[in-house]
C-alpha cells in the first residue's frame, strides 16, 4: 500500500519537476544498481541548512540530513535499494511554506566489459601530463573566466596540452608497446597564473575535467578511445589536498574541513613518519595536517561527511568513465585509517581494479608499510592498497648508474633493493619506474648515456612489479636547462603543438639517436607482452660478481635470463655457476636482435648492456 | 626384578672399572637432572665403530649406538630420567670376546642461583678479547706442544694475555659501569703459527679452554668471580666451523661433517642471501657452504650427529661455567634451520638465558629476519633467536658523523634507522654497539674527534637495545697504523703486561684524553643503572632539524630527553616543539654535570653534545 502510494507521489512529482537552479548538486548524477546502496547528496545553496528535505521515490530512503557549518550546506543521506531502475530520485526541500524541487537523476550502469579491468604486471604503463604532450584543441588553451591562460614561454605555466591531442598520439602509445595510459590529474584546477596549476594537483572542482583539457565527456570519449586501442587508463586522484581557489574555499562546509595551517605550517615531506613506531604527535600532525603548499589546503578526512564525499566521488569517477584503475597522490599523507577504508571500500565495489598509492618514502621497510596485508609489527593497520609506487627500485637503478661496483654500491644496489622483498605482501604488484613527473628526467640522472638508459630500460621491463614508462623518456629527453624545477622536468613532445618544427610521433621527425631509444623499449615490450615469464614468472637472481648481474624470470614452461653486463668490455657467463636454470636448455635467443645464442658452455655478453635471453 | 639385578651389575662394575684410557669422550662429563633427558656420547678411540655397547645403570636407556663413517667413532645416544642420582654410568663396550669399560660420570648441577641469568636492555655489555687484554699468567703465553708461541711483537700474533689477566681488571670493567662481559672465544684453537688463531674463532676442541687463557676450572672460577662483582658473562660460541687443526680433521666422524671445500669454495659473507626471497642455490651454497677462510673447515650441521653434539657442547656449557648468555658467531652463515633448532633448545632449556646471534648484514630488512617471531613474509622460518646484533645501529653511527645533515644524511641516518623499528619483534633485545673487534676503531671512524665519540657513546647508552661497548673504545683507543687488519683494532691495554709503561687500568696510569672519555662513560653507565626509562621505558623521537635530533625514553613515571646538538653552536630547543613530552615538567638535571634546568621555557643546549636530561 505504502509502496503503491509513493509511486504514484514519485510520477507526479517528475510531472511538477522544476530544478533548482540555485543549488549545487554533488554528485551531479548517480546510478541505479550500484554495488553500494549508500549515496550522500551534497546541496549548496543560500541557507539550505535551514530546509528539510523528503524523499517520496520507492526504494530510496532517506538516513538522514546533515547541515553544515555553514548554513549554505546540506548533505542528505539516501539508501538506494537494488531494485530501483534507473530514473529520477525526487527530493523535495521545505522550509516553512517555501519549498523547492530536485530531480537527481540515477543513470544506467555501461554493460561494457571492456571498462574498470585494472592493471598488473602484464602491463606497461606510460605516465604522461596532458598540458605537456600535444594540443589537440588550440581552442581551449586559454578559457574565458578561468584564471591561469596559456603560456608556453613559461616552463612551469600551463602550455594548452590537451585530451583531444593525447587521443589523437594513442597510436604512438601504442606503438611503442605500452597497455596502459596514467595521465596526471584532469581536474579542474582554476587556480591563479603565479600558481601555476598546469599539473592538475589542485583540484577546484573534483567533478569536472579542467576545460582547458577537455569536458567531462571528452574524457570518457578518451578512455572509451583508450579501450578501443586496448589501452587501459589509470586516473590519478588526490585526497590529501585540494587548490586554494577551490569553491569550497570560499565557504567551508564545515569549520574542520580542512587543517588550520596557521597551527601546522607546511607539511614535513616525511612519509617514514607515519610507518614509524616511535614518532612524535608533532611529526604526526606535521605530517598528516600540515599543508603541502600554501595553494594547497589540507583536507581533514576525519570529517566523516568529507570521507564520505571523497570516496563517493572515487565510486563516481569508475562508474562515469570507465577508467581502469587510479594512481592516488600523496598516498602516506592523509590520515592512514582514512586512506585504507577508501581503498577497500573502492576495490570491494570494483573487484577488478587496482589502485597504486604514491608511497614516496625513503626505504623498503616504509615502503612495504603501504602495501595491504604488510609485514611487521602489528600495529592493527592494514592499508588495504594493492599496489605501491616503488621509489626503491627508481633509487637503485640511480645509484647503480652513479656508483663504481662494490660491496654495496654499483650494481649491488639493485640486489640489495630486491633481496628485500619478503617484507612485501606482493611486490609483482608494485609499480616500477625509472623516473616519473616529480623526479629528474633518468637520462640525465644516468650521465646522459644512451647505454645506460638502455639498460635500464632492459631491467625495468623485465624484473618484477608493473614497469611504468615517463613519457618522453622513451626519447632520451634530458633534464631541461637551469634549476630541476617542475617546468625542466615536464617538457613538451615536440609535435604535440601546431607549428612545431617536428614531430617526435612519426618515426621521421625523431632524431636517430630517439628512433634508437624508442624503437629499443618498443622492441622490448613488444616482446614482453606474450612472455609469461615476465609477467606471471618467478624471480632468482645471482649475487653480481664481477660488476655483472644475472637474474632469471621463469614459469614451469618458459625462461627468460637477463644479465647486466656494467662493464666496459664483453664478459663471459659460466654456465657452470647458472646450472640450476640452465640445466636442460642449450640454447636461447637474444631477445634485441634475435641473434642464437649457445648456451651450453660458456658464453659471451656485450659490454654495457642488459643482455635479455628467451630460452628455446 | 630386572631392576634390582641391574643395580647389582651397576655396584659390581664400578668396582670392576677400568678406564679405556685410549678413548676420547665427550662430552667429559655429564650432568643429572638435566632439562633434556638426552645424551649423545662421542667416543674416538682404534676401530670403536666395530664394538657393541650396553649400559646398565638404572634409569640409563641405551636408545642406540651409531658408528661413523670412519671406523674410529662410536656415538651413543642415551636416554637419563630425571630420577638418575649424580654418580657413574657404567657403558660396556664389547667386541668378540673383547672388553672395555667407561665409567661416565654425571655430576650433580649447581644450585647456585647466580648463574644463567641472560643479559638485556638494562646492561652494558664491555666486549674484550682475551689475548689482548691484560697477560696475568706469563707462563702461558707459549705453551710446549702447542703449535703457536706468544709474538707481541705481530700485530695479529698472539700476545699472551689470559683469563687471569682479565680477572684482575675486573675492577676496571667494573668501575666503567660494565655489568657483562663478553669473551671473544676461549676454546682451545690450537692451529699453526702462520694461522694466528689468538682470536678464537677456530677452535680445536670444542671441551676445552685453549690453555693459553687458562684451564676449564679457571674458566669457571672466571664466571664466579664476574659473579661475585655482580659482571654478568657472555661465552663467545661457533658452530659454523671450527679450525683446521681441530682433531676431528684428521678423522673424520662422517664424511659429511664438513663441506667440501673443493666443490664450494669459500662464502661469499653475504649474509643477505639467506633472508633473500630470490636467492640462487649456486649463491645459498656459498653462503651456506663455502668455508670462512681456508683454515677454518665449515661445519655440516645437516648431519643429525653433528648437530646433536654441537647443541650438547653448548647445553655443557652454560652448565658447566655458569655463564649468563652466549653470543653465536656467524648466526647466518649455518643451516639457518639448524640454528634455529640450537637456539630453541637453549633457550627451552634455560629459559632465563640469552642468545645474540652475529648477524652481520647490510639493511634492517636483513637484520630483523634473523631475530625470533620475525615479520614478513611467512617462509616458514622462525629464528627462536632472542637478540642480534644490531649493525645497522653501528652504519647509521658511522654515516651519521661521516656525512653532512641533509634529507638521509648526517644526523637523518639514526632517525632512518630507528624509524624501520615495525620489523623487529623486540628492538629492545637488539645488541647495539659503536665499534667491536671486527670493525675499525670507531673513534678512528668519527675523525678522532673526542666531542664525536661523547656524543656516540650517549646515544649509544639512551636508544633502545642492549649496549655493548668494545675494549679500549672508552679511552678512545684509535685504528693502529697501517691497513685496517685484525691487529690494528685489538690493541693491547697498556699495563696489562708486566713491564708495560703505563697502566690505562689506574686513573694515574691514564692520560688526561683517556680520562676524559673514561668518565664521560663512566658517568653515564652509572647514571643508566637505576633508569627505568632507559632499561625498558618507550622511545618517541622527533624528525631531526636544523642539525638536531631530540629523543625521549620514557615511563609512567620516569622521563629522559636526549639531545644530540651535532652543529657547532649552541642550539635552542622549543618547549612548544617537544611540549606532548615536556607538558607537565618544567625542571631537568643534566646527567652529565648535574646542572639544573629550567625547561619551562625554550633552553640552550651547547654545541657538539648529546645532552641528557632527567627530567625533575
Amino acid at each position: 500500500m505504502k509502496r503503491t502510494l509513493s509511486l504514484i507521489f514519485a510520477l507526479s512529482f517528475s510531472v511538477l519537476f522544476v530544478h533548482a537552479q540555485d543549488i549545487k548538486v554533488e554528485p551531479p548524477f548517480w546510478y541505479a544498481k550500484m554495488p553500494t546502496e549508500k549515496l550522500q547528496i551534497s546541496l549548496h545553496g543560500e541557507e539550505l541548512a535551514l530546509w528539510r528535505v523528503s524523499v517520496n521515490t520507492p526504494g530510496i530512503t532517506l538516513v538522514n540530513q546533515l547541515a553544515g557549518d555553514s548554513e549554505n550546506y546540506l548533505f542528505i543521506n539516501l539508501t538506494i535499494s537494488p531494485d530501483v531502475a534507473p530514473g529520477k530520485i525526487d527530493i523535495d526541500l521545505r522550509k516553512g511554506k517555501k519549498h523547492k524541487k530536485i530531480s537527481y537523476e540515477l543513470k544506467e550502469r555501461s554493460i561494457d566489459s571492456n571498462r574498470n579491468l585494472g592493471f598488473s604486471s602484464e602491463d606497461v604503463i606510460y605516465l604522461l601530463m596532458p598540458d605537456r604532450f600535444a594540443n589537440g584543441n588550440p581552442e581551449n588553451d586559454t578559457i574565458e573566466g578561468m584564471l591561469e591562460p596559456a603560456r608556453r614561454d613559461d616552463p612551469s605555466g600551463r602550455h594548452g596540452g590537451d585530451l583531444k591531442g593525447v587521443q589523437e598520439q594513442l597510436d604512438y602509445i601504442k606503438e611503442l608497446g605500452m597497455t596502459a595510459v596514467w595521465l596526471t590529474p584532469v581536474f579542474e584546477n582554476d587556480q591563479t597564473p603565479e600558481y601555476k596549476g598546469y599539473h592538475g594537483y589542485a583540484a577546484t572542482d573534483m567533478y569536472k575535467v579542467d576545460r582547458r583539457f577537455g569536458s567531462n565527456e571528452e574524457f570518457v570519449a578518451f578512455v572509451q578511445a583508450c579501450h578501443d586501442k586496448g589501452l587501459k587508463v589509470i586516473m590519478d586522484m588526490i585526497h590529501n589536498h585540494i587548490g586554494d581557489q577551490h569553491w569550497w574555499m570560499k565557504d567551508l562546509p564545515f569549520k574542520n574541513w580542512v587543517h588550520d595551517q596557521s597551527v601546522y605550517g607546511n607539511t614535513s615531506y616525511r612519509g617514514s613518519v607515519a610507518s614509524d613506531p616511535y614518532a612524535s604527535k608533532y611529526d604526526e600532525d606535521k605530517l598528516i595536517k600540515g599543508w603541502f603548499v600554501n595553494e594547497m589546503p589540507d583536507l581533514d578526512q576525519r570529517n566523516p561527511v568529507l570521507a564520505d564525499y571523497l570516496i563517493q566521488n572515487t565510486l563516481w569517477w569508475i562508474e562515469y568513465s570507465g577508467v581502469d584503475g587510479i594512481r592516488m597522490d600523496t598516498y602516506v599523507y592523509p590520515y592512514k585509517e582514512y586512506m585504507a577504508r577508501w581503498a577497500k571500500e573502492v576495490i570491494e565495489a570494483y573487484p577488478n581494479f587496482n589502485i597504486v598509492g604514491e608511497s614516496w618514502v625513503e626505504n623498503v621497510a616504509s615502503e612495504s608499510y603501504w602495501q595491504e596485508d604488510k609485514a611487521g609489527e602489528d600495529d592493527g593497520y592494514n592499508s588495504h592498497l594493492p599496489s605501491v609506487t616503488d621509489f626503491q627500485i627508481h633509487f637503485a637503478v640511480r645509484d647503480a648508474f652513479n656508483s663504481d661496483f662494490g660491496w654495496e654500491s654499483g650494481i649491488m644496489k639493485l640486489y640489495y633493493a630486491l633481496s628485500q622483498d619478503r617484507l612485501y605482501s606482493d611486490p609483482m604488484k608494485n609499480v616500477i619506474f625509472l623516473d616519473n613527473h616529480d623526479i629528474g628526467r633518468i637520462f640525465s640522472t644516468l650521465g646522459e648515456n644512451p647505454d645506460n638508459l638502455k639498460m635500464a630500460y632492459a631491467y625495468l621491463l623485465t624484473t618484477r612489479g608493473i614497469p611504468q614508462v615517463y613519457y618522453g623518456t622513451e626519447l632520451a629527453f634530458k633534464q631541461g636547462p637551469g634549476e630541476w624545477g617542475d617546468g625542466a622536468k615536464r617538457a613538451e613532445m615536440p609535435g604535440g603543438w601546431a607549428g612545431d618544427e617536428r614531430s617526435v610521433f612519426t618515426k621521421e621527425g625523431r632524431t636517430a639517436a630517439e628512433n634508437d631509444m624508442f624503437d629499443y623499449v618498443k622492441k622490448i615490450t613488444n616482446w614482453r607482452k606474450s612472455s609469461k615469464a615476465i609477467h606471471e614468472g618467478k624471480l632468482l637472481h645471482f649475487l653480481p660478481t664481477d660488476n655483472v648481474y644475472v637474474y632469471f624470470r621463469y614459469t614451469d614452461n618458459e625462461r627468460v635470463m637477463v644479465i647486466m653486463n656494467m662493464n666496459d668490455k664483453p664478459m663471459t657467463i659460466s654456465r657452470k655457476k647458472h646450472i640450476e636454470m640452465l640445466r636442460g636448455f642449450s640454447a636461447a635467443e637474444d631477445v634485441m636482435n634475435g641473434a642464437s645464442i649457445d648456451i651450453s658452455k660458456d658464453f659471451q655478453v656485450p659490454a654495457k648492456r642488459t643482455t635479455v635471453l628467451q630460452f628455446k
